[in-house]
C-alpha cells in the first residue's frame, strides 16, 4: 500500500465492443456506445460526463479498437490518452494495457462505455464508499440489486460486510441458467455485476500476474513495444496477439482473494438488448417507447424506433420494431436477445454491408 | 330480348380504386391493381388475360381514373377503349358510362381490375353458365362459397334454382356485422359477392333508369358530351359531377327484379387486405408468405414483404410486415383491415407523399 497523498481517480473507459445486440442501429462502423439511444447524447459521451469532475477525476484513458480512434477523439476532446488495441481481446487484456500505462499506485475506475446509469450522484457516492478499500488493496466491484432473472448478466454473491455499504464478494457467476438466476433474485444475496471496477493499478497487475500470467506477460510486452502519437498509444500488435482473449471476470474476479462489492441502486442498465433499453426509456401511457417517424395506433408495450422510413404500427403488443434506411428488425420484446441470431445469419450470408 | 346472333362478350374492366387497404404498397400514384402481389404480373394484367380469348371475348373496355391513362395503355396494349372517369363515383356510374358506350344488345361482363381468380377455366365455365340467363334479361352475379365470417364483403342470398348451377338471387347484404356474417357462413345459403356481373347493356341501363334515375341521367349527359381521343373516351366532367356516388350493389342489385347468381368455386379473392392476400399466397412450411429481402427466424403465419430494406423477423407470429423505402407497416394479420386507419391518419396529418 502506498503512503502517497490522495490523488485523482483515473477513469479508464473501455470502448472495445460493437454491440450486435442493438442491431440494426449498432453496426460494425457505428458501435453501440456511439448511439444516442435515449435522446441525451451518446452513451460514450454520457460515460465521460459521469466522471467529468476535475476535483475528483483525472482526464479519462480510453481503450478502444483502432477503427474508433477518430470518432472517439471527436466525441471526447478532453480525453487524457487513447490506447488503441491492436485487436479485440476482451476486457482483461484491455484493462491490463491501461494499468501498465499508469503508475502502480494510481487508482483506476474501470467503466464500460456502453452502459447507462440514471443516478450519477449515487454512482459517485458508491465510488467514494469503495475508495478506502481500493486503497487497501481490494478490487472493488459494484452490484445492482438483481430485479429479474436475467441470464445474460454476471452475478456477484455478497459475503460479510467489510464496512458501511461495502461487502466482501465471495463468488462470481457469469450468465447463469434461468433456474439459477431465479434463485439468485429470490435469495437476495446476489447482485448484478455492473462491470465497473475500482482498484490500484498495481493491485490489478499483481492479481493478473497470479491468475492470468499469459495475459499479464503479453500486455507487458505490448506496452514495452508501444508507439506513441500525441495522445494515442499503440501497443505492439505482435506481442499483444499472444494474449488470451478473456474477460476480467473470468481472468481475475473469480479467482482473486480481496474482492469487495458495493451494493448500488443507481439506475444501471447494460443497455444490452432492446428489451433492456425499453425498460429505461421514457414510455407513453400505453407503455410504448417511441422515437423517430412513427405512427402508432392501438399499440401497447412496444419499443419502436425509426431512423429512416415512416413506421406505421397498428394493434401490436410487446414488440421491438427498429427501422433504418437499409434494415428493419421486428422481434418480440421478450426475445430481443435473439437479435444476435439475425446478425450471425447475415454474417453467414456474407452480407457485411448490413452488419 | 334481341334476336341477333350470338356475339362476343364485351369485358368491362373497372380500374377506379386505389386500394388503401394494401398500403404502404398501394399508393395514390400506384393503385392496387397495378401491383404484382403474387409474383405473376399485375392484377390488372391478370384480369385482362382472364378474358383474352378472341373466340369468346371482344377487346376489353377499361373504365379508369384520368391519372391512370398512361399506365393502363402501357400495361394493356390490346384494350378496346378507355373511358376516363372525370372523378371517382363508385361502380354504378362507371358501369353506366361503359353501358352507354356499347350497343344495348351488347353483353357486358363487368370485372373488377384488382381481384384474384385462381381457376380461370372455372371462371369461364361460370360465365358460360350465366350467359343464357343474361340473354333473357337477367343480371347475372357470381357467388363464392362464404368460407369465413368476412364483414368486409357483400353477400348474396341464393333463392330457387333457375337452371343447372344458376339460382335466383333473393337478397344482397353489404358488409354485415360479425354475428350476421357468422350465420351466413353456417346457413349455407349465402355466397360472397364477387363483384363480377354479366348482363345486356340495355338490361343494366333499364334497371338503372328505374332504381337510380339520377345516375342514369348524369351518365347519359356525360356520354352525350364526351370527347374522344383515339381509344380514349372523356365523358363531360360537369355532367358527370351531377351523378350520385354509389356502388352497383346499392344502386341496382338490391332493388332489381331479375337477378341471378351463379355459385362458383374459382379461387376468388378480392385481395382487399393483407390478410386476404396471405390466404391466397404461396406459403412456407411455417405458414409464412414471404417476398423480397427478408430474413425470417422462428417466425410463423406471417405475411412479410419488402420492396426496399432488409427485413429481419425473429420469433414473430401472425403478423403482416410490409416494408417500402419510405414506409413500413406492422399489423396483426387479424387486424389488417385497420390499415385504412393509418392512411386516414396520414391524410389528416397532410402527409400526402406517403399516401
Amino acid at each position: 500500500m502506498s503512503d502517497a497523498p490522495a490523488r485523482l481517480i483515473l477513469p479508464v473507459i473501455l470502448s472495445g465492443g460493437s454491440g450486435t445486440r442493438l442491431w440494426p442501429l449498432s453496426r460494425a462502423g457505428r458501435p453501440k456506445q456511439m448511439l444516442d439511444l435515449l435522446g441525451a447524447g451518446s452513451m460514450l459521451g454520457a460515460t465521460a460526463a459521469r466522471v467529468a469532475d476535475p476535483g475528483l477525476f483525472a482526464a479519462p484513458v480510453l481503450v478502444a479498437g483502432a477503427g474508433q480512434a477518430e470518432a472517439i477523439e471527436a466525441a471526447l476532446p478532453d480525453l487524457g490518452s487513447l490506447i488503441l488495441e491492436p485487436e479485440a481481446k476482451n476486457t482483461a487484456p484491455a484493462i491490463a494495457l491501461a494499468a501498465l500505462a499508469a503508475d502502480e499506485d494510481e487508482m483506476l475506475l474501470i467503466l464500460p462505455s456502453d452502459h447507462l446509469i440514471g443516478d450519477v450522484a449515487g454512482f459517485r457516492d458508491a465510488v467514494a464508499r469503495g475508495l478506502p478499500f481500493a486503497r487497501e488493496g481490494w478490487i472493488v466491484t459494484f452490484g445492482m440489486k438483481a430485479e429479474r432473472a436475467e441470464t445474460g448478466y454476471g452475478y456477484i454473491e455478497r459475503g460479510p460486510a467489510l464496512g458501511e455499504g461495502v461487502h466482501q464478494a465471495v463468488r462470481f457467476v457469469e450468465k447463469p441458467d434461468a433456474a439459477t438466476a431465479g434463485r439468485y433474485v429470490g435469495g437476495g444475496r446476489h447482485d448484478w455485476n455492473c462491470g465497473i471496477f475500482l482498484m490500484r493499478a498495481g493491485t490489478f497487475l499483481d492479481a493478473l500476474a497470479s491468475h492470468a500470467p499469459k495475459i499479464a506477460k503479453a500486455a507487458k510486452a505490448a506496452m514495452a513495444g508501444a508507439r506513441r502519437k500525441g495522445r494515442r498509444i499503440l501497443p505492439n500488435a505482435a506481442a499483444f496477439a499472444a494474449s488470451p482473449s478473456l474477460s476480467i471476470d473470468y481472468a481475475v474476479m473469480e479467482k482473486a482473494d480481496k474482492v469487495a462489492v458495493v451494493p448500488v441502486a443507481i439506475g444501471w442498465s447494460d443497455a444490452g438488448s432492446w428489451d433492456a433499453l425499453h425498460e429505461v426509456s421514457e414510455r407513453d401511457a400505453a407503455g410504448n417507447a417511441i422515437a423517430g417517424d412513427v405512427l402508432a395506433l392501438g399499440t401497447r408495450g412496444c419499443m419502436i424506433r425509426s431512423e429512416g422510413p415512416l413506421v406505421a404500427a397498428i394493434g401490436i403488443e410487446d414488440l421491438v420494431v427498429i427501422a433504418t434506411p437499409d434494415a428493419v428488425l421486428i422481434v418480440p420484446k421478450a426475445q430481443s436477445q435473439r437479435v444476435k441470431e439475425a446478425v450471425d445469419a447475415l454474417k453467414g450470408q456474407g452480407r457485411d454491408e448490413w452488419i
